[in-house]
């Protein structure tokens, strides 16, 4: 009999040609293309569990998903022969055997996002449809300000698409950052779990914030307020990534050597 | 009687859905969609002077063309009336009136390329046709010695693709830089002029050299002997950008304001 593994995959992804991470009818997905590839390798039928859905055209510089597999490939052998079987804009860093009960969906304790704004007068071609071009000037301190109020455990109700449903709106959000670097403003901001369009709500209010269209306290009021209409635009999916995805179950990431010799 | 302008642009494009700038049957190419956009904006037809040819899949950090037409659009609005013209990939950075004889093929006194190497085990996928993955160790050292044996006023026949023709194979190399960031190997070189391949060539070499294939002072050889066939193979195409062009009659560059307000 052969043993059954639960392998972890860490993986990054631009999502541009990609509806999402979710398997959808008569539409190209990440999940969809990576479970091609490891039935391809493996025989098997598999279904990947994830960290988190992505919406068509956001990015990610990490997720992580995880399948049950009896087939026998070297864990550490996965990512070479996986890179092999996929497209160039989706690539696996790392494959991890992880403890039987491990779910990279439920297990999972936090995200980092970050929004990414390119803000000067001309786009640039090279962040085309991986950042949001936003050409009128930014007041980055209001940015700031604004931002401060919206880190804590509370019910974030204003900053959900209107029309979802969850069991509970209230999300813990551990920080925001707002990053100038040169031309571009990367909005960071890290918390247990998401709403629905929950980052790129927050960005179109602090752009709000950073036009003087509010003022930074309003921002406070909105969240109090619980109501979606008074909080800014959603901002276009192009400068969405997941940054960073948190475990307390995973092992370590082994050592990746820098180069193969 | 409407006055005739001879209205040069700067422009930047993500080369990797065209087949390189000039204008080819049935493939579409930079020049070709440009043209398309100034005839759009001035009901004239034009044909557009260039810096440089660039090869299919090639990118431009800043280019460099130029035209001349009877329409009245003021210059300054140019830029912003092309960019709604074209799509995200292409983006016009600034157009300028020009003394009458200016033409941005001949009187271009010099060009710099970086040609860029992802040197690390697994892909980038927002470097995916933008870089070269070269996952093997690069001794950066190595590189650099070698790279200083190419800079000189000489006839550089080894490091032009075979077959092309050209009146004479003398070239200018002013420097040649290795730069190191993280994982990326940058190659930085400026000359009066380039042949068919050549930065692609002396990357082909400079790795070679970065792999010990070849001893760093073997590259002195190769360019004395003039032989196509010593140097290293041709780098492909996505890590290659055009990076700056050099005029010695183009009136300064205008300041861009940062942001509209």
């Amino acid at each position: 009999v052969s043993c059954m593994r639960n392998i972890a995959i860490t993986l990054c992804f631009d999502g541009r040609r990609y509806h999402g991470w979710q398997c959808q009818q008569n539409a190209m997905t990440v999940q969809q293309r990576l479970e091609e590839a490891i039935e391809s390798l493996t025989s098997e039928r598999v279904r990947l569990t994830a960290c988190s859905r992505t919406d068509a055209g956001v990015h990610a510089n990490m997720f992580v998903c995880n399948f049950r597999t009896r087939c026998t490939i070297p864990t550490q052998k996965l990512p070479f022969a996986l890179n092999a079987k996929l497209d160039g804009d989706i690539s696996v860093l790392q494959a991890r055997e992880a403890n039987a009960a491990f779910n990279s969906r439920f297990d999972c304790v936090g995200k980092e996002y970050v929004y990414r704004i390119l803000n000067r007068t001309f786009r640039d071609p090279f962040l085309c449809g991986r950042a949001w071009h936003y050409p009128y000037g930014l007041d980055i301190w209001a940015m700031r300000r604004a931002a401060d109020f919206i880190p804590g455990r509370r019910d974030f109700s204003a900053f959900m698409a209107q029309g979802s449903s969850v069991k509970t709106t209230v999300r813990d959000v551990k920080y925001i950052e707002v990053k100038k670097d040169g031309d571009m403003v990367d909005i960071y901001v890290c918390a247990d779990g998401f709403l629905y369009n929950m980052v790129r709500i927050i960005t179109g209010t602090l752009v709000w914030a950073g036009r003087g269209k509010i003022a930074p306290e309003y921002v406070g009021d909105i969240i109090s307020a619980g109501k979606r209409e008074l909080a800014g635009p959603t901002a276009p999916p192009d400068g969405l990534y997941l940054n960073r995805v948190f475990y307390d179950k995973l092992p370590e990431k082994a050592e990746i050597s820098f180069c193969e010799d």
